[in-house]
């Protein structure tokens, strides 16, 4: 069972210089501009089924998934931002899938008007159960947004088809999907549906995957049964390997199963796989899947800086796994990469302007990169995969479901990111106002402005991981008690007007990396709060290739350049080192004494074509 | 016109510490080797040209090229080990392969009998030319081996088919080969057929390669044309891009028809390429093309060592595109090059016992990236795509000839590894012994043997450029010319007892690498005459990761164990970095001192699975 809820959508409006904006942006310019690119590629008119061999625009594979991510956040940013015009189109969207179901409740494009006679025959590298997957998360934002019940009924009866279709018993396939996603969808559906049929399901298909005879090895004769975690049971596996997206998705499945059906041995699986990415495998800025070959995890420690892929699904995907870890345990250890991953690794991939996205995100770039893998170095209004901007559409108006988890009994401050909220649950009917401007600054305040019906209950506020020194006062008393699993919990009858005052020490950060990690041997971060900074060459007048971090600086704080309002920007002493037009030589280049200046890296490539690089030489 | 030829096979026998054994291995492991393995693939029977749809081993677009550089690799052993029974094996399988020929002179296995509609139809992708070009250059061999004439004349027919088919008058087709390669061949065949129209063919196909309209992209749909060189015509390339090994068969054709014809902006443009691989993308190590996607260079100063892909092919061209540039220039800057690639880059796809092979060269590899990329990180018996292998067997027997270059008036040394050498020229009649056990000692002996017959002429001895400090003496006095173009150049009339008596310092050097190459910044690479030197995990008790060279460290040489006799090994200081399981973490990991053990880096892995690495991080 969930300890933990994800605070819903509606509960807590962000007013922090980091998020805010850019979940307004989304609503704003993102979906606008992700729907026209739907139109204008066929994604939407193929649910039309009217495509005909010959025609242009064929329905692919995934095209589903794409729109599906676009109605999904269509639904979620209503949530934040009514609007009868956007409800209008996102139902008339809606009304147009609905009416591409099949008699028998199937339902996909691609199979129902290019290879009918293919359907369920090429799960491993279809996307036919990750494209319903997404179609029924859509499903379940747009009930909740709008309360109405038509497209969740209509993918419970896709659901039931696909139940039919598989399972263990005579005359069912055993199969699961190419591409994990269906399963957590499926616990999505159980939940708004209260049939756990569904759950059940998703149970199946997490059990079923990889077990031996190989359902793709010996039906499909698929190969590379490694890089779609096919090759053997969740419970077997000691290390996360292949295709980081599909991989992360599975986890956030198995880990709702796992909720769902109090399954240990899987939650322990879970647990296992989720150390193995964050201990070995995680880059610092919360980017997974090192290499672009399979878009994979690799080896324990592989973690290549310049072509690095961290895709930004991936990361996204991180979030939602490391979001129910943290919901199913209250330990704030999850929180910590949550946060990570948020405020870098997920974000980077979309631009300020809401409109261009990375599919990969490297640590560092260089100029002569941009003429290798140009798509990948600047920011793209859309790709021919076009999975990272439809996944920016649904995952920006859930950053604040993740900064809060709430119980009946419990309000859980996990990103202390300004906001308001309004939650209302058994014991926890509150209402409430949180000030400062993390994460550019540590302190923050919450005040509770309403409690009236509410109970005793616990407020309990994370302790940053990264955090080393805090204070913590509660109407001005100052609060002593240590963190219980990372959070300071705070437990009484909440009146309108108590106050929580904290103070998070927030210095500039020196960190290195495990020397297993080649890449980054010799080198440092700059981190500061939950924020990873690079070296950006807009800001820096040496080339960032001979800029070293000079050991030992200080430094100094101040606003960023061309960046939002109330953006950080660090600056410290550097040593320059001299150039030379040589390959390889013998003997030392002589370094100089510099300055250099870093942003938060997330925020890199929005000024102009630039190089960049995170982890930084350092010199004496 | 080329001022130079490389010396013939027969003409010097090395007798060196570094390849004799390895080039006596190749005739009497690695041949036999690869003959079983194309005999058991199918590569042999091919050439039956009685498959039939549904049986085994389909013919592969390939294939014919891998047998061709294996019969290549015969002939030319055969003029080292001369074997009746091996010639008689040999003469077997040139009469199968001439009765594969078609009556138009057409010969390829896979598009006479596994889709003959397609023949000439793709060219882009179907390596047709590729084969035709390898099947030229085993003819060339097998005539100078054997003097018979009837393997080139059924080449020379396929040649002249291929220029009725090929070219700018009407009725013909305009295009080229998708993979180069046989640009180089025509020159061959032009040369020991003494007909123009064959380097005539090779002109075509190098001047029409990227004219507008494009004919890959017109004709064939072709997307990827910048992967094979075919964006734009040579003469406007700035840079070398796309697939190494295809780049540098082109260039190396280009060099030889540009020394045919005296083209001198074909050759200007070899130079520019050239510049722009050794002063921008060549690894330390004599590599080439540092990614696997595509196999391919990708952008200046992208270099990185634990994904280096560096194939082996790629060296091996790289070998011999060097070796056309000196022998038209004689030029040593060409020759510093080609010696390194031959003694590091280009031989390290081989094993010690012959009969295992890289495909790519990564210049580091941690025991964790075994498991990932397994078929990368071992030697293989064979491949798939088995170009490595047999490029091995026609490679290694070449070595001497690549070392000595000669022409009618001069003898040039641009390798001094001992020999004995027997060369019969116009005014260079000359029998000498040259002994030392240079790679691991820079003294050498040159003396002359017999010089009946002979009139004056010039004998050129390199100085290497790792050399800084060298003395030359002639029968004792000591000589103070200065080198010309990187040689020091002695003439007289030669008599029997002359000697030439050198020694080039060879010490210990540290070499840094360009501040643009990100992986190397703060890593210093240790090399010692040609070789470059690499820690390998069986020498060193402390992970690789954790040593780091001791800053301004002196250097002990020793006897490398486990290697072969002679090989020198490279001990010195370290500081060994404490260990930590913190992915990342702030402060510093404390050193202590220790100390590591370097041996060539060619020969890894040799002595169990290891690991290794090139460029190693440095601290005071």
């Amino acid at each position: 069972m969930k300890e933990y809820q994800p605070a819903a959508i509606q509960e807590i409006r962000l007013q922090d210089p980091f998020f805010s904006g850019r979940i307004r942006i989304n609503n704003d310019v993102t979906l606008p501009a992700n729907v026209r690119k739907c139109r204008e590629t066929g994604r939407i008119d193929a649910f039309r089924l009217d495509w005909k061999p010959g025609m242009p625009n064929q329905p692919h594979i995934f095209w589903d998934s794409d729109f599906a991510k676009v109605i999904e956040g269509m639904a979620l940013s209503l949530m934040l931002y009514p609007d009868p015009e956007r409800e209008k189109e996102l139902d008339e969207f809606v009304d147009l899938i609905i009416s591409a179901q099949q008699k028998d409740g199937y339902l996909n494009t691609h199979f129902t008007v290019v290879e009918p006679e293919n359907r369920w025959k090429n799960l491993s590298r279809a996307h036919e159960l990750y494209c319903a997957g997404h179609l029924m998360e859509a499903a379940v934002a747009h009930y909740k947004a709008t309360g109405k019940r038509k497209f969740v009924d209509c993918m419970a009866r896709y659901a039931d088809y696909i139940a039919e279709v598989f399972g263990r018993n005579p005359g069912q396939k055993r199969g699961y999907p190419g591409h994990q996603e269906i399963e957590l969808a499926l616990c999505k559906l159980a939940e708004v549906t209260g049939n756990r049929k569904y759950s059940d399901l998703a149970a199946y298909f997490i059990n079923e995957r990889g077990q031996s005879p190989n359902y793709f090895e010996t039906v499909e004769h698929c190969e590379d049964t490694e890089n779609l975690q096919a090759d053997r049971p969740i419970r077997e596996m000691q290390k996360l390997r292949g295709h980081s997206v599909r991989a992360l998705y599975y986890l956030s499945g198995a880990a709702d199963v796992a909720a769902e059906s109090g399954d240990s041995s899987l939650f322990e699986a879970c647990e296992r796989l989720w150390n193995n990415v964050v201990e070995r495998n995680m880059y610092i800025t919360g980017g997974v899947g090192s290499t672009c070959v399979g878009e994979a995890f690799t080896a324990d420690y592989n973690l290549p800086n310049d072509t690095a892929y961290a895709e930004s699904c991936a990361s996204i995907a991180l979030v939602l796994f490391a979001d129910r870890m943290l919901n199913q345990t209250g330990d704030a250890r999850y929180a910590d990469v949550m946060e990570t991953a948020l405020y870098n690794g997920a974000i980077s991939g979309l631009s300020l302007g809401g409109d261009k996205f990375f599919y990969a995100n490297p640590l560092e770039n260089d100029d002569q990169m941009f003429e290798h893998g140009q798509q990948m170095r600047k920011r793209q209004p859309w790709f021919g995969c076009s999975c990272c901007p439809t996944n920016y559409c649904r995952f920006l108006p859930q950053i604040a479901s993740f900064a809060w988890s709430v119980s009946d009994d419990c309000l859980m401050v996990n990103i202390p990111a300004a906001c308001a909220g309004n939650v209302k649950r058994k014991n926890t009917s509150l209402q409430f106002r949180l000030s400062g401007s993390y994460p550019y600054d540590g302190a923050g305040t919450l005040e509770i402005s309403d409690a009236s019906g509410a109970g005793e209950s616990t407020i309990a506020l994370r302790i940053p991981g990264w955090c080393r020194n805090w204070t913590l006062s509660l109407n001005g008393k100052a609060v002593a008690d240590s963190p219980q699993k990372g959070y300071v919990r705070l437990r009484r009858e909440w009146k309108k007007g108590d106050r929580i005052e904290w103070k998070f020490d927030m210095p500039v950060r020196v960190v290195h990396a495990n020397p297993r990690v080649s890449a980054d041997i010799g080198r440092a971060a700059i981190l500061r709060g939950p924020l990873v900074y690079a070296l950006e060459s807009v800001d820096n007048s040496a080339p960032l290739e001979l800029i070293r971090l000079k050991k030992g600086t200080s430094f100094t704080l101040k606003p960023a350049e061309g960046l939002p309002e109330g953006t950080i920007a660090i600056s410290g002493d550097a040593m320059i080192q001299a150039d030379t037009d040589q390959l390889y030589f013998e003997g030392d280049l002589p370094l100089s004494p510099g300055r250099f200046t870093a942003i938060p890296s997330a925020l890199w490539q929005n000024r102009g074509d630039s190089s960049m690089r995170i982890w930084i030489p350092e010199a004496e």
